[in-house]
């Protein structure tokens, strides 16, 4: 319980402390046993107080002083052990995909593409133009600016097949980026300790979102055609999930693109479940060989919620993103993404809109499509040629990355170490896996660092390979 | 389970649907078994896939048809209602304080600045620097770009009580806004289904967060001098809560100050449970007649988790808030932020940091204080003059609102709906209630419409509390 005759000792101290000297001897407890006509049990709880407070140090047969600044040690934090507790689950530490290295490093773990794949002069001069309009005062609609939202439903309306109801501008969300968006998604489609059906290997950010949401995560195989429809059938059947989280589109890491039969019968199964596919278009801009080709372009039943990220695209500096949900759904999204962030900033979102609006963005576009090529070639050819050990289970038709089976014997600790003190910074399979790995695999990102050090790079790797 | 023949099938129909005029007949069922060599059960099981993708409409005794897109309807997502289940807690609807309303209006419901009050010039530059600088085009640190992180914490050093350790960068997280701060904190140090004490009234956009984790909100009485100790005491004795979301100044909506015996003695009843302040000092720019005066800067023990946002008084588009926390909990706060939202856009971080750096904004800090101070008392006035029922409990000392209690019978939803009619935009006061408003309240912003209209707006407001 309060005691207010040792609070009001306390403060009277703390204001004398205020004046005193650093070492300065404060008056005996019997002192202020008599100043303050209070009992020695009052004074030394003011006494204690002022000490937890750090303000003095008593010194046990000698007095309390004043203490000094320069002696301040770091505290313990112990008490907070007790307080927190231990997590209700374990957040998985970031992905080395995220991490920020020196520049005179070959960085080939890099979830991002590099500077020069950007529409720099677009993003500038959009952003020079947000600094004058005046969204760069004011507050967006929660859902987003209508004409970010439009534009988003109008991408996806222009794939949408024939006979469907294309979305409306009134179905999207505009978020902060698509992380908030999977964190979101999982937490009102799927809740925590319910099962989420996940390709594997998947995107670690997604696996990251869903420990943090605590749902359990269903692996489900899949390779460079997507996972098998059967697969998804039988843990639907077996799980009752009622959500499947997957990039049908140049997955990450793989680099995959389901067919359209595969396509066509995961959506089947999904909708035979009455269960929610959530399509990450992570990579729509991505295409190297192939066009993105969404499954929520075949849906107008609310089955498919999309996402389609612009961060990676347009600029890691102008994080927003576009989810496109339908019926209830798109609602109890909406709740979510208000308590969470409450809108987006409007000076991104009309940046975001600037860019893609401008004719240069499909020029940049078709430049992006041919700089991507050459490069996942050079790659590739630079891996077969230097790293021979390094498997390539598929030459993926678009996305950003390599996906290298290695041989089954390799320590992945110790190659990325070797590599990386060769100057060569590598991300190991094992972030993309949702369970234990089913292999060792490396993840190598084309438009990461420049073509020209691809040569060096496949070296290093390949002479980290071969001393295992 | 999948049937591949049904789906050979319904593969084709739809290559031949594709080409065909709309409101085309389909071949009879009896010729597509024939075609197919397929069973009639295998038939039907195709055509009812069409049909269930909105491709093929089936007039019973007559045929199938090929839909025709101008006779679509929109999809009946009843599916959905079961796929959702009721969400695991009633997320509360926005709050009136975030309407968006028309120019014409005199809007003192928002919980916003005018952007009269922004630092308009500042912050126009620069964005526009930020849109030549290297952040345009890269990614942040999850914890934040070191610079702003400096910032955040020399601002609290700077008042921290002498002989106290002052917080450092690496103490601080930059968020994308506060809310998302809020959702972060009640996720990671209270957790779904925990109790955590919240003053009453308090902000609704911790409210909200609330409702989004899952916590459980103690609600303990606050008025003009704040909460009473021993309220926080017994709360704490009874509940076992590991936290107290407070704003200690300027509370909204109320907008008191914690008294420094106050601030005192709730920090000491903290530390001996072994709990959490979580302190939002939203208003921090929006001193009138006092400072701001963080309960955090008598704190080094890692009780104090402090939240300070630039997204009101710097611009609303630039949304950027910094958290600072010390000891395991700060990391088990990272670990969530960087899930939730991986980083916030360097652009705005780099902007936030330009505006708050130029000599220009301790300029404009003084100014608005002289405004926000004219605006305050104007309002009072026009209240005390046109609305005497108004009953305000108390001149804030800061923040952005007057809080005014209204007569027991006041019909609180025909009073916004009068004012609404007249032209005045009010929040009613149930929002800042995290459980049955005590009373009947309205809150009004002096920081919001135009001063002169102040006067027509409380004419408004006494004239439709004089109707009930």
């Amino acid at each position: 319980m309060t005691d207010s005759s040792s609070e009001r000792i306390a403060a009277a101290l703390r204001a004398w402390i205020e004046t005193a000297p650093p070492g300065a001897r404060l008056p005996s407890s019997r002192a202020l046993v008599a100043q303050f006509e209070a009992s020695p049990v009052t004074v030394q709880k003011a006494l204690r107080a002022l000490t937890r407070q750090g303000l003095v140090e008593t010194r046990p047969g000698v007095g309390a002083f004043v203490r000094e600044s320069r002696v301040l040690q770091p505290h313990d934090y112990g008490w907070q052990t007790t307080a927190l507790g231990a997590p209700p689950r374990r957040i998985p530490q970031l992905s080395a995909a995220l991490r920020v290295v020196p520049n005179d490093v070959i960085a080939l773990h890099s979830g991002y593409p590099d500077a020069d794949l950007l529409p720099s002069r677009l993003v500038r001069s959009a952003l020079a133009r947000a600094a004058r309009a005046e969204t760069a005062l004011s507050r967006s609609p929660a859902a987003g600016l209508p004409e970010l939202q439009s534009w988003f439903a109008a991408e996806l309306a222009a794939v949408t097949a024939r006979g469907l109801i294309a979305p409306k501008a009134s179905d999207v969300v505009v978020l902060p980026g698509s992380q908030s968006g999977l964190s979101t998604l999982f937490r009102t489609l799927v809740g925590a300790g319910e099962a989420l059906l996940i390709e594997s290997p998947s995107y670690w950010g997604a696996i990251l979102a869903a420990a943090q949401v605590g749902v359990r995560l269903v692996p489900i195989p899949a390779g460079p055609h997507g996972p098998d429809p059967a697969d998804v059938e039988q843990a639907f059947a077996r799980t009752g999930a009622r959500a499947f989280y997957a990039q049908p589109n140049y997955a990450n890491p793989t680099g995959a693109q389901w067919p359209p039969d595969v396509a066509r019968r995961v959506l089947d199964i999904v909708r035979d479940h009455h269960a929610f596919l959530i399509e990450d278009d992570w990579a729509h801009d991505f295409g190297v060989t192939t066009e993105s080709s969404p499954l929520a372009a075949h849906d107008d039943t609310g089955h498919v919620v999309y996402l389609r990220s612009l961060t990676k695209s347009v600029s890691p500096s102008v994080r927003v993103a576009g989810l496109i949900a339908r019926g209830p759904a798109r609602d109890r999204i909406l709740d979510d993404v208000q308590a969470q962030s409450m809108y987006v900033s409007p000076t991104l979102q009309a940046a975001a809109l600037d860019v893609v609006s401008q004719p240069g963005w499909q020029t940049h576009r078709r430049t992006l499509r041919d700089q991507l090529a050459r490069r996942r070639d050079l790659l590739v050819a630079a891996m077969a040629g230097h790293a021979p050990a390094a498997q390539l289970e598929a030459v993926p038709p678009g996305g950003l990355n390599l996906w290298f089976r290695l041989p089954d014997a390799t320590d992945l600790r110790r190659l990325t170490a070797d590599c990386e003190d060769a100057g060569v910074i590598v991300a190991a399979g094992d972030d993309w896996f949702p369970a234990e790995p089913t292999g060792r695999y490396l993840r190598l990102n084309y438009a990461g660092p420049h073509p020209a050090a691809f040569a060096d790079g496949a070296r290093v790797v390949g002479k980290a390979l071969s001393r295992d």
